[in-house]
């Protein structure tokens, strides 16, 4: 997507040496847009560490150079399998990050080390490209959304989403955020409400900061507005990314989402989850019994980072001295909220019929 | 209520010269308690317009004491009007503004402007002390639903609420705080999970400021939380304020309330509204078709005001500069989800016959 006019992915080789790596800093969005250059495993290591990529699938095609960066300096068996590990250790519960990073060595393991280097260049870049199409893909099956309520009002389209899954999450387009893309691009009417996203903000920084920069019309709300814009028909659909989502179609994403698909399903507002096939956890069907909620720091909710009056980056905390705070990062939305997935493949229900029709190769646990 | 064990209300005429009044500088909390003296008329007008004090039922209280202190300097007919039109117009839409200033007014005009000071203070004093005692009847007519629950389980009682509708916003006590205060004086075990509630924060500000001072036990959550921890079961309760009741019992409240209502039918937990009668508006029905939502500043999307590391107090902005925000302030909760309403007369359905049943000497519009 655009930058000002400019297209970018979130990673990307540089064309000029041909070998290191640039990524943008998106701890420094949406104030400034740093580019970095990582010319070594431990640049990119940090990368992801420190959370200047996030997003699965970035953090995915980011762990895939890094291994190329590594295997620049030393391409040997050994070097090659500690600094997979590391790489891999760099943020333990992301499921792209340990999926790149194997695809990459079941790639490369069979290659002499000489091999090795060109090999890993064109496997992360397959990597990457394939995120892209698979992302790209989502935005032509989800823009038929859009398209059918423009056709049918011919005026413009009000979505709701909630957190981040635009391009700078994934390496191009995103998933929630495609078929937003694709419609602009079709020259559709789209105008995007930003729930800011507490207690990360990442509506309120990155999804705001890419649509604005591309281009599209959006205004950002407090997470407590949605409900609110939905009873008085301010909202024609609600799109969101999914972290997990189970075979039976419930969806774990961004804590809030929840409420939002209750809002939505108490105003007839339809609700799509776009999501890759590889967010599908086949294995467990009930996602608030069985998916597991992560809860994190407290200071994710006291402390909030911003640009101050006087152009600074500055940190204040926003809680009393004393008081504690609880901060689970997901929520899980059943399915019975959700009108349909928006996959690579196409649309389905979120159920496990849907899922099953969509992915018939799929070799899935018989229901209970 | 106490804070670090001394007892308080939000306003009071000072001990020791008999006359002054003084407030709890609201805005400064929760960093600092400064007590501010209120010594004349411009003094009260400020107070209100800059929100140091802030609260339907505290506003009316400070705008009696304000036309108290202006009487003192001139108690004839003409100031006295004149003052009291200066206090009425500090924040236009304030319903118990208007109501304390009249009901002032009332009181004072037949009297010669000899005796009006005296009458003012005696006046002034009867409002904060019926404001106290109906959020007092308030406590004592909600506490029974943390008891009952205490009773049932045999564990300690969690309570989500969302803004500020504690003591701080009223002259003691509160609204949707004073059955947890009334439970903790029981003796009950009481555990309340304080909404963040953006964008003005006055739950993190406000509420665990007054619930940690009083030694209430309390964890601050964004808004995005509570539909996740009412799926887990870890929400026994919730109980907010509201801005308006229509007849029917449809409640306006702060932003984000209809979500939580949302989220805890969907769980079967039960959600009560706590408010003095005067909140009630007979006159209307349906509180979505009716009630006007304020939209506020979208700056208070925008920036964030908190502490910085260093000690001072900062504001810092949390969205990219080209982006817009839209700020509705309040928002309906539709009657079918309130479990029921608490007043200073006891609790009631949230509903036509409900309200009928509780203040049949209200002067009613026959149900359309």
């Amino acid at each position: 997507m655009k930058i000002d006019g400019t297209p970018y992915r979130s990673i990307w080789v540089d064309g000029h040496d041909g070998w290191s790596v640039r990524i943008i800093d998106q701890t420094r969005l949406p104030w400034a847009l740093e580019i970095l250059r990582l010319a070594e495993l431990a640049d990119a290591a940090h990368a992801i560490r420190a959370m200047q990529v996030r997003g699965a699938p970035l953090i995915g095609a980011t762990a895939a150079v890094g291994l190329c960066l590594a295997l620049r300096a030393d391409a040997s068996d050994m070097a090659m399998e500690r600094d997979a590990a590391i790489l891999a250790a760099t943020r333990p519960t992301a499921v792209n990050l340990h999926w790149a990073v194997a695809r990459m060595l079941a790639r490369l393991r069979p290659l002499p080390a000489a091999l090795r280097v060109a090999a890993a260049y064109a496997e992360a870049q397959a990597i990457a490209d394939e995120d892209v199409a698979m992302c790209q893909a989502i935005g032509q099956h989800g823009v038929g959304l859009i398209g059918d309520i423009a056709a049918r009002t011919g005026q413009r389209v009000n979505v709701l989403t909630h957190c981040n899954a635009g391009w700078l999450a994934t390496v191009d387009w995103g998933t929630a955020l495609s078929p937003i893309y694709a419609a602009h691009e079709q020259g559709i009417d789209v105008h995007v409400w930003v729930d800011e996203t507490r207690p990360r903000n990442q509506g309120a920084a990155l999804t705001a900061y890419e649509l604005g920069k591309h281009g599209i019309a959006h205004t950002v709300i407090v997470d407590n507005a949605g409900g609110h814009l939905m009873q008085h028909g301010m909202v024609d659909l609600v799109i969101v990314g999914a972290d997990r989502v189970t075979r039976e179609g419930d969806v774990a994403n961004k804590i809030g989402t929840y409420l939002k698909a209750l809002a939505a399903h108490d105003n007839g507002v339809p609700f799509w989850v776009a999501l890759p096939s590889s967010t599908i956890d086949w294995s467990i069907a009930d996602g608030i019994g069985e998916i597991p909620i992560e809860e994190r720091a407290a200071s994710e909710v006291a402390l909030l980072t911003g640009r101050a009056l006087d152009g600074t980056i500055a940190t204040i905390r926003v809680m009393p001295p004393g008081s504690d705070a609880a901060n689970p990062a997901f929520d899980v939305t059943p399915a019975r909220l959700v009108s349909g997935l928006i996959t690579e493949r196409g649309r389905c229900a979120a159920s496990e019929a849907g899922l099953r029709a969509l992915f018939p190769d799929h070799a899935m646990q018989p229901a209970a």
